[in-house]
């Protein structure tokens, strides 16, 4: 077993059911053989993805703490005990990399305040993805999370995210809750410019993934269905 | 040898003289064997790659093109002949993510206008990796790349990042030509508000990698030498 420098060490983990190997380096495994306490955002997802990068780890001699949306904010600062104490701990969240849309942030930043040491981990990213495969500006982009749900302000994020497309040449990137995957398609296409280009990035990493970009008077006549499917979506011209 | 589906790969790289299998899964590893036709920003830098991710990779049997800033936009489509007969095709950077800060976009964005298959794969990002230990907020975020060279377009960027840090919340992240990185931190500390959070990321996945989150006030008495080391800037409150 290695001997771990004493720091915040951030696991991603898989968008998708596939082998480990396929989206992560295997340094990151054996990093994990070193580790004992844990900060994970589901405890059942962090122990399935532990003994899936090794058969034999160690779970009943770890130490387990849950950060995730029902923490209270008060909780997370006494989470960073073990590594006061000089031993590492690794952050893993349900999907994706930790501290990226992902409570784990909270913990980084209580981690920095104290001068402790944070190491990020290479792993997969959906919207780092999607902007690869986009043929978009990778020079210049903004990922906005989800677009507010009052129509009104709806409205106004969307005329200013063109805005910013248009001056600053910046992609525009963001997510919608899966089951409105379809509707917010046929949104984008009857509000915003027809030759505005809309990229749709899919199940990435999966089994199913398809990243497709076309005009956004393409996408009214396209077929599709992306319905509960993970989608990010980017828009340039 | 894997047969290969017909598209486009874009293969990243690592960011630092690290071995692959720190920072690249296997699967992408496995994946180059089904290749022989690339398009490259450097042609030596990706011979020297595939020499890493096998020892005898069959470079004579391979074609190379180089895509890179020199090239003129006409002969990118051109590139994809290969991919228009069946064959897939690589994409390799010279350092992290193709398409990202990259001429490959290009590549893409035609790769997407004729229908054809694009797969991003999973590899090292530096203002990913610079994100997720920075403690800043990962739900909404913005790269802005090279600030302005101009002083007035570039306290005018400055002032821009500062209100959609405090109205919009989103981390503002950018970068700077390397051997002006002391420069910029004092510039930034000396400019924006003393509470304000920067992060400075450097030399990320590589022996003297350090992410450290401070208030400019803090950043004002540090010592730090961060000289010609690639490093990515992140400011937040």
């Amino acid at each position: 077993m290695e001997e771990l420098r004493p720091a915040l060490y951030l696991f991603p983990v898989g968008l998708s059911d596939v082998g480990l190997t396929e989206v992560l380096p295997q340094r990151n495994l054996d990093l994990l053989r070193g580790i004992r306490h844990f900060v994970v955002e589901n405890l059942r997802s962090a122990r399935r993805f532990l003994r899936a990068a090794h058969r034999d780890f160690p779970i009943d001699e770890c130490q387990f703490t849950e950060l995730n949306e029902h923490t209270p904010a008060g909780a997370v600062e006494s989470m960073l005990a073990p590594l006061l104490k000089g031993q590492p701990i690794g952050v893993i969240s349900e999907a994706g990399c930790p501290a990226v849309a992902d409570p784990g942030a909270d913990l980084v930043a209580a981690a920095q305040r104290r001068g402790l040491e944070v190491i990020p981990l290479v792993g997969p990213n959906s919207l780092l993805l999607g902007l690869m495969a986009s043929g978009f500006n990778g020079q210049r982009f903004a990922f906005e999370g989800y677009l507010p749900i009052d129509e009104g302000e709806r409205r106004k994020r969307l005329n200013e995210m063109t805005r910013r497309i248009d001056r600053e040449r910046q992609t525009q990137i963001f997510i919608e809750t899966p089951y409105r995957n379809n509707k917010l398609i046929s949104e984008l296409a009857s509000l915003l410019p027809a030759r505005m280009l809309l990229c749709v990035a899919s199940d990435l990493t999966g089994p199913r993934q398809s990243v497709k970009t076309l005009p956004l008077e393409r996408w009214r006549k396209e077929k599709y269905d992306y319905n509960k499917i993970p989608t990010i979506f980017l828009l340039y011209s």
